[in-house]
């Protein structure tokens, strides 16, 4: 039996939707989903060659779009590592791209909220997940790629 | 405007959608899009405190179910350097379940064939995709993870 | 101008010294000012070959001692990470002991408190320090080496 | 029973202290222990964005202070090897400072001298202990970490 | 008994051998029979404290030398895994250059064809070696390294 | 112009050359040139699927052909850590056999003298090499790899 709604899905594989669905039609459930259950989430993009750009990005964009409070040291603290867990899977183990001439293309979502079916005393957490494409600068010379990153907030 | 189909999805985000979606009704469009394409796939369960049973599991699901043949050290490279690379993707740089007390619970997918628009010669290309849960060995004490892999073949 | 007191110390400082004095007058002094901030802490020690007891002996210990709510995984997810940063900086980039044939005979501290001077709601943190020897399984065949890891909690 | 002097540290451990009291009083305790074993030693400071500043830092500081001959390529790939370890330590896994937008502010002390209770043929051994705060270059969002690096000379 | 010519050398040995003897007579066995083989192969030098300076010098002498197709991202993408190869291995775990104050001098050979006493449908392979001295940029400060990657093309 | 002699290669270079050559004539070429120089070498052969072996292999085979001095816990430090740097060398990166499923077949060499051309106090440097087949247990599956690891003593 399956589901017809994203309604099933824990808060990382509506993070990872998120970022992969991009312009497709099944994205408007994700998000549906996401607001359902109170979540604060956000998508955009960035294209790089080097990782100070990406952690940028990522990290304001959760600023800006008030997914994590700007003052705390704490959430910038949890948002910063898994911002850096998501970039250390994407490159595999090398967290690398200008160095060693890849660049990225990637759309990224953060999601903070509470784990699905957790104990009540659970708290909330936050997912990064960072999708796109590594390779060369030049078109068709580049393959897919993405990352995940989870912290507790 | 969006899609309503997984037609324009790249052989990367089938390959993440059909180990994501696991029962949900949206994988039937995944899997017809793959057998439209052309690409062969297949899925499967794992569940490990040890890195050499994952390893050992997807290797074996991709010989038993032909994505792969058995019998090319080169298909066999191909395969083994792109599950390593999905492994170090989900363990974010650290490779390694048992020994630092995780324990996973994975769904992996892996998918061949062509790259979408890619250049006439450009040849086929092997994805591995593994989605679940990395933790203690505790209902709930556990959190979800990605891993990806990409490889030509 | 110097101090006389350990009153200056902040949380990470104070893990370090307790993991590093062992038996020496000056870690009353230490003990003394964590009870004055309100901090918990514990000490422990373990010898072990493979990095599994020592994750295990510290994270019991951090449980035992009530440092952290044993049936909260946010708790424990926080202290989790914080022994593999101390441990992947023992090792210092190779989280290896038994696998390369060294043994480790460690001593160390675990602290929980607010960081000293930090805004208002900046929460509490963790820290864990691992100080002793690494080597080989022989007497005067190691050296001494530190490590130590610090998360929100 | 408690020891009231530095007397019965370790080459290691008096590194760390020197590295982490700073202006406390129980410094000159350590530096009275260091002089009386014979210990060339010296302690500096470097806030950097970017790696090539602290290795150089610390490198120099050696040369400058006597601890190594400036002239010997055996004594700077020793004293080299314990800077890397020191900061693959203190960044844990992750040699990358500016790369990933984390600052440090570090107080290093590099020992150099011969094992406590060592064999007689031991000879000489470097530490190299790094200690401050790593992170956002903005007060207040930042945290304690320590590296140390060791090798024989 | 021993064999008087480099007949029983594999591709792997080869490269090696290429990239080491540089001016030594001995290369020229080694280049007769790398001819009598049918395999393609190239020599060059690069002198760099950045990697990227690396990677693009073997990467565009493979293409010059028509060792790769230019145009095919699979034969790229190929070399350029066994160049990264190379470069880990030469680094030991540690990616950097420049960022951690060594430079390298070193001599590079690219050799593709099939794996002696392969199988009969096991395909090319690329091998990649780099040799040549890392170090800091002074004469005399410095020491040999050798790095090798290999991957089916 | 060439060489038809060894009499040029530096250290690193004869040690990578001893492991290599195996039984070909070039050998004894590179064994003369060692003696000559003074050099003390040896030569051994390890299977494994774990690193503990080969690790163990090495240091067993440094201490038992006098290479160095067993009751030195600096000699025995110094060729450790040029063990481990082979090993990361030959692993690039992932210093993990048995945990993934490779098995290696390696020769090593251990090489023990002065660098050539080097400064009059420059003293004795230590090198291994290990050069052989890594990957599945399996006639035909596997491929060449070569590690280099250096150090002072």
């Amino acid at each position: 039996m399956t589901n017809s709604k994203a309604a099933s899905f824990p808060i990382g594989k509506l993070s990872i939707m998120l970022a992969v669905l991009q312009d497709h039609e099944w994205r408007k459930d994700v998000e549906d989903e996401l607001t359902a259950k109170g979540f604060r989430f956000t998508i955009g993009r960035v294209g790089a060659m080097d990782i100070i750009k990406v952690v940028t990005a990522i990290e304001t964009a959760a600023k800006n779009n008030k997914i994590i409070d700007s003052e705390s040291y704490r959430e910038i603290h949890a948002v910063y590592h898994a911002i850096i867990e998501a970039i250390q899977s994407i490159g595999r183990g090398v967290v690398q791209f200008g160095d060693i001439l890849r660049t990225v293309g990637l759309t990224f979502s953060i999601v903070r909220g509470k784990m699905d079916g957790a104990l009540e005393h659970s708290g909330e957490w936050i997912a990064v997940c960072v999708y796109g494409t590594i390779g060369a600068p030049k078109k068709g010379f580049e393959h897919e790629a993405i990352g995940f990153g989870f912290n507790h907030i």
